[in-house]
């Protein structure tokens, strides 16, 4: 490999220059060796943040990352797609999407990740199920999907230790907001784990990371462009996280809302991005015509149960109790219940769903750092969207606590996440557009 | 002291947020300290890189490094003033001006660096001669000055560790080149060491740092501004640094240039700079009424060997053997002298004089990491100026060397330097302009 003075391409980079691959392959494995100090990578990513990456150059980096771990394929005859969401409160979708995709003959290899802030992880919620094992080797991984047409495990280190080790380090140097190392630190994973067919789900809002349409456009032209130039199909769905997903937030609480809806109990909301989600991956896969078609194919596995069957075929797959589908109390309940009552009457003009989220990290139902312990039954019930109609003194919110003197804190705070206003106001779209590879 | 979140500091800088005096103390003690991480600092140095710093925050730079060790004073009737260069190509006018400046009864209590890169460094130049120490304590520094008008000395670790512990990891992380950066850089070590009045000669050229008028006008404004707010008088003089200064480049060839210049063997362009940079100390000081005055005195020093006689002293202070002023041979002479002819007849029109400079590491008159030995017979000799008319096959320059193989590089790299065409040039201006507070 070629060798490089590393000052000189921190240089390079701070005065606006392109990297080539040569020079980003030498910069990541030279990080990853202990030839470059983690000085000289943060001073790099700051310049990365601010001069941007060109393509090319998230192509290279990309690349890197992944060739930095091990790699997984599957079959040329296995179809295999996955979702990845960009981070939201109360995102349980991919409870429900991965059973329903693999009950409809594609391979989900999908790799989650843990909670932190305001957004919850599902690794977390899926170990609220007793006994449900999220790590694996990558052969074991390999096997489970191929096996069980999906699998929900944790990232191992052999895949892209690269991204592992700089997000470490993004995360305490002011590095994370970068469309260029959001997209490889995204697409890295979903190349590596061997998805050839790959939906995001980025969100936009109160609940999000990404503020504004302009800069989630500048991320999906850039993660579409990248799979798109590792052989992946990949779409984009534009969503909307001003309101909570669903009705709950909190682990326990979403697995039985993921599984009341396995039952076909959903909400408006989870059922509208839940099928759209799949329908992508059914239509970018080759596996269905249109919308339409897909959707016909969705309602068919949920209404006959097969996306269930296939949900309990996990948990028992992945060494949690099944019985949890037929008996909630297995999850064990939270000691308090505190309602959150309207002050006024009137309609919800906005909602703040990222202090609802740090909120809860209060009574544990998240997590502010890594080693944090979580409280799986802890969480909140949240049934109204913006546009809904409340009434004063009736129930805005339900906190679910084992903790009451942190619960009735939490409760405050999410009544002031709610803008009650006397006006009527139309609810939200809950699907801005969506942007596809080569359509 | 407040607390902070390191990672919020560098977002809020990042963001393009002011950072206040007391982030910034919390930021360069945490550093020091160890609790903010060298990743967080180098992190941090981008952003301020990109950024830039206000008047304010400069300031609040300042004195965080300035505190960060001790200070030095002197009883309020001694005249304190000294002289800073940002760097050049031969320049030894240092050697110079601190003699004369102390012949005329300043006080001048001058730090100095080492040479890297193109640049030499005024330690090195003294440790030439032998036995002289550039060593001292803070006290023993105070001693010597207080006793024999200046001292000539190295940056003792108890004077701004800041500054020596952030330079070092500016330096390897691309984060130089920052206006608000290299103010504090300088203006803390200038102000730590009680100057009470301080002249800067601010180099701009193809042997400096700056490349052009612009960015040496906001360095200036910065340096003047911040000096200005501890209570220091600042002059900055912006000087043409195309041509090396003088005859000779290499260190113990500089010590003998300085001599003969003592003794009134002198150049005309390190007389003109050399008379600019004292007459400013003695004007900005209160100790000539202008120019023409301050010209009057120093030549007076200059021909009474007063001046010479103060450099002998300085030489016995330290340690050095003082007989190197009848002596040259006491330096040791290279064994080699290289001639380098002109090609052809003609104007010299450009002189690359950084690449001079980077030439003479080959011989090891210079050095390019703080590791590598000198050998300080070692250098040129370059005669001719930007405007000069040379005669093809005649002596161009002199390379003085104890290697003959690396010698012939350095000589064909010093002919490359010069650009010698059929046409007439003007010689350039060596003094820009004068930039003094309060005036």
């Amino acid at each position: 490999m070629t060798t490089y003075n590393p000052v000189e391409l921190i240089l390079k980079k701070r005065n606006g220059f392109l990297l080539d691959t040569d020079e980003i392959d030498f910069f990541i494995n030279g990080f990853l060796s202990g030839a470059i100090a983690d000085y000289q990578m943060s001073a790099m990513l700051m310049a990365m943040y601010f001069q941007g990456l060109e393509t090319a150059e998230i192509r290279a980096l990309t690349a890197a990352y992944i060739n930095s771990g091990k790699t997984l394929s599957f079959p040329e005859e296995m179809i295999t797609a996955d979702k990845h969401s960009t981070g939201g409160v109360g995102d349980k979708i991919s409870l429900m999407l991965a059973p329903i995709a693999a009950a409809l003959g594609l391979y989900v290899p999908m790799i989650s990740g843990r909670g932190l802030g305001h957004t919850g992880g599902t690794l977390d919620k899926l170990e609220s199920i007793p006994g449900f094992n999220t790590q694996y080797t990558m052969p074991e991984f390999r096997d489970l999907v191929i096996k069980h047409g999906y699998a929900l495990v944790g990232q191992s280190a052999e895949l892209v230790p690269a991204d592992k080790r700089i997000y470490a380090l993004r995360d305490v140097s002011a590095t994370v907001e970068s469309v260029g190392l959001i997209t490889a630190s995204i697409m890295s994973k979903k190349i590596a784990e061997g998805a050839k067919n790959l939906v995001i789900d980025l969100k936009i809002g109160s609940g999000a990371f990404m503020p504004n349409l302009r800069r989630a456009e500048e991320l999906a032209s850039s993660l579409i462009e990248t799979g798109n130039a590792f052989g992946q199909n990949v779409s984009v769905i534009f969503s909307n996280m001003n309101s909570p997903l669903g009705t709950e937030v909190g682990n326990a609480l979403e697995v039985i809302e993921a599984i009341e809806y396995l039952k076909g109990n959903y909400r408006p909301d989870t059922y509208e991005l839940t099928t759209a989600l799949v329908a992508e991956m059914l239509i970018i896969s080759g596996k269905a015509l249109d919308f339409a078609d897909a959707k016909k194919q969705i309602d068919a596995v949920v209404n006959s149960g097969k996306a269930l069957q296939a949900f309990g075929e996990i948990i028992i797959a992945q060494g949690g109790d099944p019985s949890v589908i037929e008996d909630y109390s297995i999850f064990g309940k939270a000691e308090c219940t505190i309602p959150v009552l309207c002050d006024q009457s009137g309609y919800i003009h906005k909602i703040d769903s990222s202090r609802i989220g740090y909120a809860l990290v209060k009574i544990k139902a998240g997590r502010m750092k890594v080693s944090d312990t979580l409280d799986y039954s802890a969480g909140a019930s949240l049934p109204y969207k913006i546009g809904d109609y409340v009434e004063a003194d009736s129930v805005l919110a339900l906190v679910h606590c084992n903790d009451a003197e942190q619960g009735m804190l939490v409760a405050n705070e999410i009544k002031a996440a709610y803008a009650i206003l006397d006006m009527q106001i139309a609810p939200e779209k809950l699907i801005y557009k969506i942007q596809r590879n080569g359509v």
